[in-house]
């Protein structure tokens, strides 16, 4: 049996309404077998940097040549471009807003198609609802092996929000909050390669909200007594904040956008 | 690779209990190859409209054959029967309350089944959960390619719940609220075709939950203002109301049912 | 087309985060057409013995051969082994907590192996994410033929929590709450069998929560005038209290593990 390509779908949809059900009965009816795979749905309404952070936190997980739809679009209908990114990896496709751009740019960019051939898209297209009418036919006529090049011209930009910035000086790292998770881990946007140039080794001080922590440097949640707060490289490669068997955020109310500041004692 | 069918689900058995997946691992054993979609389990508990009307959006999106199970099932082990709709694009498979009719009368009803036949069910039926020991099964018997026929006999005719009615004058239309969604739009029984009878051009006057609105009368949310409210023709043909950016359910109060009458100026 | 064995995952990840899809973006780069299929990621966060029972109702009803990994790991990164079971009927892949027991023993558990070939984990294992890293590999391997000895040494011995006990007398029998549902149902660990036993006919006595209920025992939740509470056997074969078209636990302010007593009158 030939291996299929994955498609991967991420929105703000929701999982209560019938919408993400509508993109994959779509996808089925152009191509019956396809791998659908939902990476989330319950990404913040209207919230494109963490659609894209989750969708940047899962494509290096997925095969060669998968994929990846993503739907944040408070803009649907409007003047801001239906795209498809091609790099060396695979595929990105959902609206010209950011959502797609840190998941793609951690690949190598080759392309970036305008979706504008109405042949490759549902007979109506509805004011609302692209993900239905644009971006699952794309996917799915991409998987059936359609030409990049047939979906519409290439463009040359796309937008590139300023998702987070991070600041490093001798022995400080400055970053902010990515990401809570539901766990309540408190996830920020400063890598591990960046606490290693400063220099933590068994613990950091952390400025955090309001809060001025000392704390143990782990690997693992299990390694702090319970209820203790600690800090960790998380499991996508940045550090967290962490409260074993606790969560973190509600302890310390912490917000995603919060500022950190990381320095060693 | 031959084209499976496609086999969905809708129910409002939640996601936290294991109770979705017993029906799949019944499904998968007798078929396993299976390609099972989820359409929704969070329809609200024991509401059959709201499952019948997440069904009848979701069907024409799905491909012909496609085999559609929904279980809200309020009489389960009661004297509902279980029954097999056929139609000329498929088979809606569930208790016989009136969730399956919307969806199935979409499409050309051709034959209604009693599910009766043990040979196509569990080996033990409990009282209390026909989806996974009728309703499962006989979905993968049919893709398995077993005749309708054989589950039991015909019937003549099943519930029709008279589930919304819509009554239109020479300037106005009245009908109800089918939905509201995770965005908080509300969605009507309204048709299109009802609105450009009225004569309905770019901006309609509306009652609604002790509300008198005057909306502009757009193709998508962006067109409005943030946070302004509109009216629009959403995704599924319907007339909606929505705040771009924002949630005109919370802002409006309205909840499903509530009547809505709309007219020109 | 070859039948495929089917992949389970079970967690307390939530569905929100993008943990569930790293976990099935391994899967798919081992193994492109796995069928891999959600149990439930809602399990109470570090919650075992909830995992333990979801796991074990849905087992009974997967294919023979299919794969369950089950990740509630509040020990993730610590000395609890990862180790898979092998019984006659399939596998089961996770931590040595307690979570596998109680589905692997109601099967015939073969062998026991820790999971420490580093060959078939992710090429670098996260302190924080088992699940994706030795976990999701172990089940893709498993699925592609990999002989089970070659993942690590057998082991003789595993945890085995004492999760609930049952106590039996002349006419009566104690136990406790295992489970609430979605619906409110209040599911203990008392069987069928156990209430034959003391001969349970029409009605029964229970304390619970403070509450001393006369309640019918019945076939379905219909059979009881709505609103009203009753007892029943649950699809699962134990012993549930219900409110028909209501809820149960609220009703009663029952937690689990509440301690459950049935006798007769």
């Amino acid at each position: 049996m030939e291996a299929k390509d994955t498609i991967t779908l991420t929105s703000d949809f929701g999982t209560k309404d019938p919408y993400v059900a509508e993109m994959k009965g779509v996808i089925l009816s152009l191509n019956p077998n396809s791998m659908i795979i939902d990476v989330t749905h319950e990404i913040e309404k209207f919230n494109i940097k963490a659609g894209a952070f989750a969708l940047a936190s899962v494509a290096p997980y997925f095969p060669k040549n998968t994929i990846h739809v993503a739907v944040v679009d408070p803009g649907v209908g409007t003047e801001r471009l239906p795209i498809m990114i091609q790099t060396t990896q695979g595929f990105f496709v959902g609206p010209d807003n950011g959502v797609l751009i840190l998941a793609a740019q951690n690949q190598n960019i080759q392309h970036i198609y305008h979706l504008s051939n109405p042949r490759y898209m549902q007979p109506q297209i509805s004011g609302t609802f692209h993900g239905r009418d644009i971006f699952a036919p794309a996917a799915a006529y991409l998987e059936r092996g359609t030409k990049p090049s047939l979906f519409g011209p290439e463009i040359p930009e796309i937008t590139r929000p300023d998702f987070a910035v991070v600041t490093q000086d001798f022995n400080s790292v400055s970053g902010e909050v990515l990401q809570t998770d539901g766990f309540g881990n408190i996830i920020s946007n400063i890598s591990q390669k960046m606490l290693i140039h400063i220099g933590v080794t068994n613990s950091v001080k952390i400025e955090i909200s309001n809060h001025q922590l000392n704390l143990e440097f782990r690997n693992s949640y299990g390694e702090a007594e319970p209820q203790k707060l600690l800090a960790l490289i998380g499991s996508h490669g940045f550090l967290e904040i962490a409260q074993n068997q606790g969560n973190a955020k509600d302890m310390l109310n912490v917000k995603i956008g919060d500022k950190i500041k990381v320095s060693i004692e």
